[in-house]
């Protein structure tokens, strides 16, 4: 299955046979993940950078400071590289060389574009939703500074693939019967209990003679 | 603490007092991750390319394909950005604006160069080691072909910058008596149970005929 039409530049070339094309997939890679590796070119060179990111439909935001460098950089339209990668598990083989790692990752190409002052509580939201469903509720909602100094750019999902490993060691026929304990050592992201933040008698007592 | 001696243009800019540039902590967080997303140039425009990592004393090794296009691009020269990041939880805050995340992360500007082949066996040993203590020792050890078939490029440690962010939301004083839950959701990666390569039947029987 190939819903997306991703030109040949940006298909997968290494192990074409992980690579997927289908929306379901790719949906569900970019659901299970909270930060994306967004690479551009900057005045100082590449840059790998980490940015806290959410699916809308077809498309990904991310946000930041309106005066950061990304914003101004791929706000202004520059080309970028948007990679989400969760790590499954450690691939054990019975030869060193087969040695592997099972993993989910989307890479999407393009250019971002801002999302306008109208469409950014909306967008904000999603990122709070994401952090916990329900929340933009709970709390105090984003003033108009606070929307001021926010940027939200938005990277359509069309230049789209994902590449995934999944199973057992891929050893030689030769190597099968050696003596050697070969598997998959899972791993993944799991939530700990919730600490709940308890504002110190300092910064109270400060505010209180505020 | 600071030493490493990055230059001002890959040093922190956005929130610049949760960078740190002291070895222990680069040291630490390199070594607590797997898989780095490594930002470069290539025909189609940038790309951030997940990839299998370890530490080597100051530098990092990275592998791959030896005719794959990051090395062949990596292999030739080109300027990198190496990017590792842990999070550590959702950082939910009294105020929409202030929710955030804990983090760690490292990135690493430079070229990197191929390690030769006279220091390729060790090399790939201390990716096998990084996925598990005294694996090299039992395995079938790489061969001759295998080995020619490997590029691992090695980036030095010198334009370093990590960034962390700990603890609590840092919500405005006015909002701190809002009825609102606030607190950290930690999140880590966990190991699972050891799962074993079973070969099936027919791989078996296929193998025994041939």
């Amino acid at each position: 299955m190939s819903d997306y039409e991703t030109s040949p530049a940006y298909r997968v070339r290494q192990v074409a046979k992980r690579a997927l094309y289908d929306r379901e997939t790719v949906h569900a890679i970019l659901d299970a993940g909270y930060v994306a590796h967004v690479a551009f070119m900057d005045e100082a060179g590449p840059v790998s950078l980490p940015l806290f990111y959410v699916r809308d439909g077809e498309s990904v935001l991310f946000h930041g400071a309106r005066k950061g460098r990304f914003m101004r950089v791929l706000g202004g339209g520059a080309p970028l590289c948007l990679t989400v990668t969760h790590m499954d598990g450690l691939v054990l083989a019975r030869s060193a060389f087969h040695h592997s790692m099972n993993y989910r990752s989307v890479m999407v190409h393009g250019v971002a574009e801002a999302v306008t002052d109208a469409e950014k509580p909306r967008a904000l939201d999603l990122f709070i939703r994401r952090a916990r469903a329900g929340r933009p509720q709970e709390t105090r909602p984003t003033n108009t500074q606070e929307l001021k100094a926010t940027a939200v750019l938005r990277l359509p999902l069309v230049e789209v693939a994902a590449k995934v490993r999944t199973g057992g060691p891929l050893d030689d026929p030769e190597d099968m019967d050696l003596p050697v304990w070969a598997g998959v050592v899972p791993m993944q992201v799991m939530f700990g209990e919730p600490v709940r933040d308890v504002p110190d008698a300092a910064m109270k007592s400060e505010k209180e003679t505020a």
